[in-house]
Parts: C-alpha cells; structure tokens; sequence
C-alpha cells in the first residue's frame, strides 16, 4: 500500500480528484465505484464542475455501487444525489445492485470486465463498504446481513438520527480484491483511531479495514488529522 | 485515443500534473520517462512543489530519458535541470541513455520491466521525442541520425538560436507503443495545425506524430488555442 | 516479438493450443478471436477434444471475429465449422461482425473491455485479416473494401478455386494493436518468404504483416519449414 | 478462481505446462516462481525437454524461491537439481531468497517489477510454500520461524524421514496475493481431503489453503483423485 498525507482537505480533494481523472481520461471503458459519505464530497466537488462543462469525457465511464439497503436507498438516492446527478453520468452508464439483485450484479460486473478502479472511505469503527464490525466481510464477493443482529445496531441509530436501518447487501472484501486499484480516502480527527488500527492491529472481522492492506494495488490517501496517530 | 481539451493553460497543466500523480501514487516500481520542454512546464512546477515538500513519494519512481544528442546535453543538462533537480530524484533513481549507450539501454528498460507512463511533447513540425520530419522513426526502438542530413537543419539552428547541433539518439515509434500509458501536452496556438496534422493527415514519416494515433492507450491534453482547428 | 520455431507441424500445434489454453484457464471473462484457416487445425483438434469433454471450461470466453464478406460467409461458415461448433461455443458467447456492421462491431468490443488475445495466420502473400496487398490497412480500426480493385484479384480467384469474390470488412492493424496479446501461427514452406519478408522488408502497406512487429506482446509461432529462410 | 480437473497425472501435467510456457512465450521479462515437489515434476518433465533444446527460450525469464531453510537446502538444494539444472537457467536469472535475506528479497522482488507467476503446490495438511498450520500466514508479505514451536512438528519429521528441521522462511499470503498469476497443482487421492477443505472450510491459519481462494488470478489444477471429493 501507498500512503499519502495531505495537510489539509483541500489539498486531499484534489489528490483524490486527481487520482479519479486519470482513470476516465483514458480512451478505453472503465469501471468505477465510488463511495457515498462526507469524506470524497471535495473531490467530487471538483470532479462534478469538469463534468458539468464536459459531459462527454464520461462517455468511457461506467459507474457501480458496492452496497444496497433493502428499499433501495442509495443507488437511486445518496448515490444519485451526490454522484450521478452531480457528475451526470447518463442512465445507460449506471448499474445498480439492489438488495435483491445483489448475487447477479457479481456476474454483470464479471460480465463487464470487472471493476477498474474503486474509491472507498473508513469508518470511525473501521468499516468499509457496509463491512460494519463482527459481519463476516473477509471471504466474501457480497453478502446480506440484518444489522439488527448486531451490538453496534442501537449506537449506530443513535449516532445517524435514524429510527430503523433496513437489511443490508454488501460486497465484502474478495470483491474489494477483484478490483484493479483501489484507493481509500479519510479525513478528521475522529478517525484517527480506525486510521492507526488498520495499519497495526491484527487482522480480525472486528475491524473490517485491517483486511485492507492486503489488496496489492491500494492508495490511501488522509489529511494530518485522520493520520495522527501514525508514526512514521 | 482520449482528447482533452483544456480552457487555459493552467488547467492544462493541473490536468497533466493528475496524470502523472496518478502513476506515482503507487505502491509498485513505476517506470516513467517525462519530455523536457515547454509546455509540461506548469505540470512540472505542479509537481516539483509537492515532491520538494514530500520526496520520500518518490522513492518508488523510476525515470529515463527518451532523446539524447552526441556530447550529452539532455539527460543531465536539460532533464536535470527541469525535472531531476526540482522534483528531487534520488541519483539511483535516474537512469540514463547517452548517445553512445542507446542499444544497451532498450535491454534495461526491458530488464527494468519496461516504461509504465511516457509524457511527450509535440513539435511545430509534428516531431514527439527527436523524431523529426523525415528520420526513419515508425519502425525503430532506437536509432540515431546526424540532423546535418536534413532539410529542417538550417532553419531549426535559426529557430532555437543555436550554432551547431549534434548528432541525436532517439527513441522511434516502437518504444513509445511499448510503453503502458502514453500522454501527450501541447499549448499554444503555434501548435495547431501540428495538432490537426496528426489527427487528420495520413501516416507519415515526414509528420512523424501521425504514428501516435495507433497507441492503444494514449490521452492528448491541448490547450483550446492547440485545438483550435480540429472541429469536434 | 518473440519467435518460436518448431521442428514440426504437431510440436507447432501442441504449442499454439498451449498459449489459447492458458488465456481461457482464467476466471474472468476473456474476449479472444481465433483466425480461421489451416495452420491453426492442429492447435483446434487438440482444444475441441478437450472442450467436448468440459464444455464449461468456456463459459467465461466470449468469441470474434475479425473480417467477413458482404453475404456473410465468414462467422457463420468457415468459423462456425472450423470453431464454434467443434468447440462448442454457447449462442450467447458468440459475437459477430458482418459486412453492414463493421462500425457498430468496433463499438461493441471496446463496450466488452477489448480483445484479450488474438490468433492470426499469414498469407503467403503477406496478409493477415483480411489486410491483402496494397489495402490500407496501418491506420484503420476497420475497413471495408472491394477486392476487384486489387491487382491480385484473378490469381486469388484461381488458387482459391473461387469465380467471384465478394465485399470485404476487415480489422486493420490498430485493432491489432488493441488486442493484449496476439500470437501468429505459420506452418509449411511456401509461406518462408512470407516470414521472411515481415521481419526483415520495410514496413510497408504491399506487405501488411510488416507492421505486425510493431506490436509489443507479439508471439510467432512457426514451423521450421516457415522459417527457413530466417538466419538466427 | 477457476478450477481444472484433468483425468490423471499425465493430462494435468501437459496442462501445467501449457500455463507456465504461456508466460514463459512471451518477449517481455518475465519473473517466475515454481514450487519444488512431486505434484510438479510431471509438467518439469515436459519443460525441461523443450527448455534443453531450445535454451535461447529462456533468456527472458527470472526465476525466485519462495521459502528456504536456515542453512540453505532449497534453492541451491531442492531447486537447483529440480528445476534450475533441468531447465539451464543461466546464473544471472536465479534470484535467491536465504534465511538471512528474506526481508531484502521482498525489495529486491518489487525493484524487479514484481511475479508474473507462481506455480504452487498444496499440502495434505493445506499448507502452500511452507505456510504450515498455525503459522502466522495470512498478513505476512515473509516472515520467519521456528518449526520446533508447532505440534505438527514431531509427526512431520516421521513423515519426510527427517531427524531434525532448521527454521524456515517463508512468502506469506500477502507476497502470493502480489503475483499477477498463481496456479495450483494439486494431485493423489492423499490431498483430497485438503482440497475439499481449502474450498469449503473457513478461512483459518489452520489450514493456510483457505486463504487461497481470495487471490483474484488464480487456476487450481486437479487429477480427479485429488478433486474426488468436490461436488460439482
């Protein structure tokens, strides 16, 4: 793994927009999954204006989601509202795992040539994807869960203003590993812990993102606050 | 191939500075070779700023040279002032092709696992590398010419404001499909009808940079007034 | 390029089924054309004995083709007798270009992520796909033309026993060059001046297979009978 | 991953052969690295006959060990008359990890451009190089130890005949997950058991083989004897 910190989200935005650019400006399709959350809206922020004058350099690009609420909440909702409608990517170029339909979006992706290049994010409790902690994430291409079964369920409501989470589909980290490159993108103090652990903890489903340092083509790229607690 | 076409040349050079972050921002050896000359300059200075700030983000990057003349003026004169010096490259990082030792270094580059990322310019006259109208370059790996034989000769020493000018080691076509990913800068006004040439004239030795066209994996960045003649 | 050179016809053919096979043995999806043809019949009993028994072992290989005739006697004759059907390729794994849909064909393999491996032949005069003497075929994707232009139209006829000869689309050498890997089969001694000639003439359109050694991930694989006339 | 099974030794050895020569046929330097044992020594067989003819087909390819023992019997031992003599790989080509080494061998590796190709072997107790159970496998790009410390030890050393075993280095998983190819050669009916485990056990340093199935690029090959307790 490559690790690259910025000193601040300003600079960081751009390394990761820089990073995303040079996979669409190449002539050929590419396949690209990028994460919802707070911590790429600076990159896409700068991504979205390129776009919005040059729709046409996304013609090569086709874009997959990694995970799914039963309901569908984010492929037609976060997604849409913070990357295909930003971007404006057009609908032939969205592929969409639903709850459901999670098993035959493994061989759609398959089919298309497998993902080019993924950009994930890390949660404060070492998630990635929906990877939360204790789910069986390592062995799997994707997987369901109830995360009604799980010990963090209650905090986590708390913690998002939520009343209820639905069931989840997921791709767990053989899919992560399928992709050519990935690059992971975190920033803030309060995941500076999760940033330490990944790099230093033993690997354990507990902590999701430890598995990450595994794939052989990963760039993480944070700001000096996730990156605190690293010491070089 | 993929063309971008920038408003200015300051996002050109942004755009130029990503791709090139891109291949560094990797954990592998990367292998690349970077044009001197105008028109990366902006890229470059891009560049020089983070790795001045940041050199251990190198430690991994490779670089070579793709032109030298008879005597050695370019890889630590030209190079080394534009790019080995202000980037920060570590002496063993630097690999060097003089005029004599052309045929040795092909077999280090394919001993060193071949040039992931070449970055070339375009002459007014259609030249990328120092393959100049009418020199045998579509089917060489390497060869080495005297420019005396030419007829640009006399108007080039004008041009350049130069007395003399050696013989000239260069890279042909061959090694430059060899390479993974090729991108091309060209700015200015004064580079349009070359720009034009390439995309639309046929192949031909006598405007050299026709041949590019057929890379599998090449990405033109230009400046509006370098496109200005091509009708999209 | 690298050349092997086998003592024989069934050492040649053991070989050639060798370097399909390992591209097929992958989980991925693989996108392959295989040129028809009698030098490649050695390698394809060797690979239909073994797919008759295993037909799954192709399920993630997707077939082309790389030229046809206005009429459509390519994909859906020669191919099919010689491939398709011995091997047993499934309807859904088989894709075609026919003379009206060259262009649309193009579009469809970059949308299928590309070739991944190329099996070509070589005339006697030279040609590999359907690029005879004199057709320009350096710079195109593909093309279409009518072979009563050329001037070795009536001696085609006459050795191929034909009375008329149709339309043709075929891929020129950029298609080639987007190909990851292409391996050339050439067996018997009335193709060693052939051989000869594409290593050693000048690059030139009167002899298409010139520029196939521009390629960077060429294999040749020939008999000793082909190449006699190459001195070591 | 893809699995291959083949009637017996002899078929699967003609198809671990086709899979290395497939690399080994190609212009570009390629790293190579092959495991010692029985599963092997029929697909070393077919090799090292071509290899002794043809020793020029060579010339491109660097050979690595993967494990050595504190003393050094591998790869100047078990290697050398197994594969290094048999092939006549030159000298410079053999790349040796030693106990004492084992960490420089990694940068060494990664300056090289990295493996193409591993060719492993798995054990009746599901260990690959010499990742034995219990072992600390999984994270580790190469790590060390003492093979006194495991319970599997005394009953080892009844099996190979052995009085006494030195400590080890060995690739960890993660170095496996690094080669942009892996094949596996598994045969007997003795194997069967791990075979079936490494497919359908739990991930588990007990029995490393588990760890196998996350590589994205990797073929195993089977006798039937080996694959008789899969289900299809």
């Amino acid at each position: 793994m490559k690790i690259i910190i910025e000193e601040n989200y300003e600079v960081l935005s751009q390394t990761v927009a820089s990073l995303i650019l040079a996979e669409i400006y190449q002539e050929k399709r590419v396949n690209i999954d990028l994460t919802d959350g707070s911590s790429p809206q600076g990159a896409f922020d700068i991504l979205a204006k390129i776009f919005q004058k040059y729709p046409d350099r996304l013609d090569n690009v086709h874009i997959y989601n990694h995970d799914e609420l039963e309901g569908g909440a984010i492929v037609d909702g976060l997604l849409r509202k913070q990357i295909h409608l930003p971007f404006g990517f057009k609908e032939e170029n969205i592929h969409r795992m639903t709850f459901e339909t999670h098993q035959e979006f493994m061989k759609e992706i398959e089919n298309d040539g497998g993902l080019d290049f993924m950009l994930l994010g890390l949660g404060a409790d070492g998630h990635f994807c929906a990877n939360f902690p204790g789910t069986p994430c390592f062995d799997k291409l994707v997987y369901t869960y109830d995360p009604k079964d799980y010990p963090w369920y209650e905090e986590y409501l708390t913690n998002m203003g939520m009343t209820e989470m639905p069931k989840i589909a997921t791709f767990g980290f053989r899919s992560v590993l399928r992709a050519k490159k990935v690059v992971v993108v975190v920033n803030g103090a309060k995941k500076a812990q999760a940033v330490y652990d990944i790099f230093n903890k033993e690997l354990s489903e507990e902590i999701p993102g430890t598995i990450l340092r595994l794939h052989p083509n990963i760039t993480f790229v944070l700001d000096e606050e996730a990156a605190s607690l690293l010491k070089k």
